[in-house]
């Protein structure tokens, strides 16, 4: 229903303000040509003014041509009484850069969004919405919806070796929200992380935001490199990725993990377990949490971005036992709980095997691209690369003997509409990756890879001592 | 022999038994450092399975860095693969009390929830998935889906008089988010907010959590009180609810208004319009927004808790130009955006006219349950009290002329099974409203507030000098 402000202890009769409201409205294109207005006593009624006020307004609009009547069907905004106003203070916004659709984009972490399983999601989403209890439609408890937490907590015993009951569990909007819960939970301005070099920049920013400091340790092929351990300070943590590390894809051996969890005892502080990528291992059995093996110092994260979609925005934190209160209130008081029935509708989605299902089928189809895609490298490049990283998930480190890669030859590479992505952005102390690129292929199909990698071969073919071969 | 229990009916694969089973004991100790394993081909005779179920094993447990391999002299135990087991130890968590079913809940802010629209969401969520661009279930943008700001802008322009354009609109996960975001977007320890006095405690809470200073305004029975705005200080922000101030109900007259935007154009600093309950006018004319008024200096807030379902956790910001790029920024590193699909089936609720439908029902069910409300406390009262801000909303003040309210009184109500609450919790300067009550009645149905009410006066018969009657 159309709104008009009014104030009845103006001299301005109601009729005239009426009148002015609707004929500024349609001048500044607000209301808009062939928009139908509200009958007049349904507006009469809106407004709390007589009917006859309404009838005077449109009367005195119709006459001046703003509006017309058409017979039987009502009130309309007339043609031609748009007038473009006068230039306001614009503030530029960050534009996105347009498009390039031609483009082919290796950038890592996207699922293959078409082959998400929307007819089932759609179908559990109904019944949900349908079926579940009115409380659900009410306020919830910060941690989220037991029955999540409980399919959740039994799903990754199963698969991930997690050890953990529902109460340790809190739902959250996605592991960016597990991130930032955890860098309030522990971290204060002279704190310390101990933290893997390379890793994910948006994490070092929400950790940095804190004001807490980086001490960041060099991964090597193996991961974290345990022996550079600082002795000398306490980290409220230590941040790792060990199931894939991001970006090098390491996965972290049984002897570092130990090494890892005698440190933080000695220390008294945590690990933070970021359980990035685990489910798309391809060769062998998912490599079990360190969660697993030491429930008190250990907080884990996990999301359904990359085995289900981003959009969903579902994640998770395990706490222990000693930060579970704080942890909810600070959930609490962040955005009250995740939205419920999305919770309910996982949860089905979890129980009914469905998820269990998609992984599956995911996984061979990763694994046909990520083969396909270290083929066409081998092809053209064998003599001059190696592989790092390609185990698991849906990127893979790409290493080249001799070029430095740079924003110039990135550049080069857009130019042949192809897009990759540099490691050594994600580094802490630069100048250690700059021979690695970062190629996400979970998300395109297998022609697009053999084409994407044939614009890199035009790209890097010639000569690169412009723009960086060594 | 090393002996392995083996469960054929177990839905675990036999090499993830053995597997988990040797690696239990390495990680325990009793399969100890250098120990050398049987054969392959001898363990896999001596538990009756195939030899490459045991090389499989061995293979994923040479991977993780559990056993090393010496050529021709077998496979052994590798070193560092030792942990030390702790004693868990049971920490008890905060458990909820019991929920006395009995008794009625006079508790605000709740809307009806067995009249959610439950069939009409479920057809457009399941419709949603299922039409969807698969691009959708991809990463977003932080300030959300532009189809849900198109309709949003135009929707609160018509019902509200809000005056912006979509890009000004950050979706957030309801209102407590938007109230976070507002926070880190303009508080710093030392800094200022003037907001009124009482106000919700949660609110008070985020504030407080940055480090700023909270500048108390009395609310008297038109709202904050303009008269008060502190001339010595340059507050970061005035926060009001000018709708239906939270939790005194009054509705803010167009001068304190209009002296509001003046004072925050001399301070050169904003006000944060929290548009609470504004939907639920029972009687005169909808009042215009602030944000339409000035809409530079306005930062408004709105969600759909009270409207539709507090679960779904959709709320927004709108900012002004200024203010949004830091917006989205901080929005992005709080949880990236807010779920997509949930945002594209409230778009389509809107548009479809749903919610102008269900607004308008749910105003006429609330409108009957207010009256019975007031009705049923005048009989029993009517001399002793003074209703405020019942003219709005979902719950409504009352004002006792003799009654001292106290923990004490509140639980002799909940001996009585029934459970109001005090508008004194909510204040910061103390001692001024207590003898006032919080009447929420929007969830309850008319019987139950009959009764309700029944057993506040018999709670509050007899002599209440022991507990507070002055």
């Amino acid at each position: 229903m159309l709104w008009i402000p009014i104030d009845r202890d103006s001299n301005v009769s109601l009729m005239k303000q009426i009148y002015q409201y609707v004929r500024d409205q349609i001048l500044c294109g607000a209301l808009q040509v062939g928009e139908k207005l509200p009958s007049t006593r349904g507006l009469a009624n809106h407004l709390g003014v007589s009917r006859n006020t309404i009838l005077d307004a449109y009367e005195q609009l119709i006459a001046e041509g703003f509006l017309i009547t058409s017979k039987g069907a009502g009130t309309f905004i007339a043609e031609g009484t748009f007038l473009e106003r006068r230039q306001k203070q614009e503030i530029n916004l960050t534009k996105q850069s347009k498009q390039d659709t031609d483009v082919i984009d290796f950038r890592s972490g996207i699922p293959d969004l078409t082959l998400f399983p929307r007819k089932d999601w759609a179908k559990l989403s109904q019944e949900t919405w349908n079926d579940a209890e009115a409380l659900t439609f009410g306020y919830d408890q910060p941690e989220g919806r037991l029955e999540l937490r409980e399919v959740l907590s039994s799903y990754l015993f199963k698969t991930r070796g997690v050890s953990c009951r529902p109460e340790q569990i809190i739902i959250t909007s996605g592991a960016t929200q597990a991130l930032t819960l955890i860098a309030k939970l522990l971290l204060s301005p002279d704190d310390h992380v101990v933290i893997e070099d390379p890793i994910t920049t948006d994490i070092q920013t929400i950790f940095q935001t804190t004001g807490a400091s980086l001490y960041p340790i060099h991964v090597d092929e193996k991961g974290i490199n345990t022996a550079l351990l600082p002795k000398h300070l306490r980290p409220e943590f230590v941040f790792i990725t060990p199931s894939h590390q991001f970006p090098l894809g390491s996965t972290l051996p049984i002897q570092r993990r130990i090494e890892l969890i005698e440190y933080v005892r000695q220390k008294n502080s945590y690990i933070v377990e970021d359980d990035y990528d685990s489910e798309f291992r391809f060769e062998g059995l998912p490599i079990s949490s360190l969660q697993g093996l030491e429930e008190e110092r250990v907080i884990y994260i996990g999301s359904f971005s990359k085995i289900l979609s981003p959009a969903l925005r579902i994640g998770y934190v395990i706490l222990p036992y000693d930060l579970i209160d704080h942890g909810r209130e600070l959930k609490w008081f962040s955005d009250l709980h995740t939205p419920s029935i999305d919770q309910l509708v996982l949860a089905r989605f979890i129980e009914g095997g469905y998820l269990e299902r998609h992984i599956l089928k995911m996984k061979k189809l990763y694994k046909r691209r990520r083969d396909v895609l270290m083929e066409e490298l081998n092809k053209y490049f064998s003599e001059e690369i190696t592989f790092l990283g390609y185990t698991t998930g849906l990127h893979l480190v790409v290493e080249w003997k001799d070029i430095t890669f740079s924003e110039q030859i990135l550049k080069r590479l857009e130019e042949h509409h192809v897009k990759m992505y540099l490691v050594e952005d994600h580094s802490i102390i630069k100048g250690k990756h700059c021979n690695r690129l970062i190629i996400g292929y979970g998300h395109l199909h297998s022609e697009t890879i053999i084409e994407g990698v044939k614009r890199l071969k035009d790209a890097l073919d010639g000569n690169l001592s412009d723009v960086g071969r060594i």
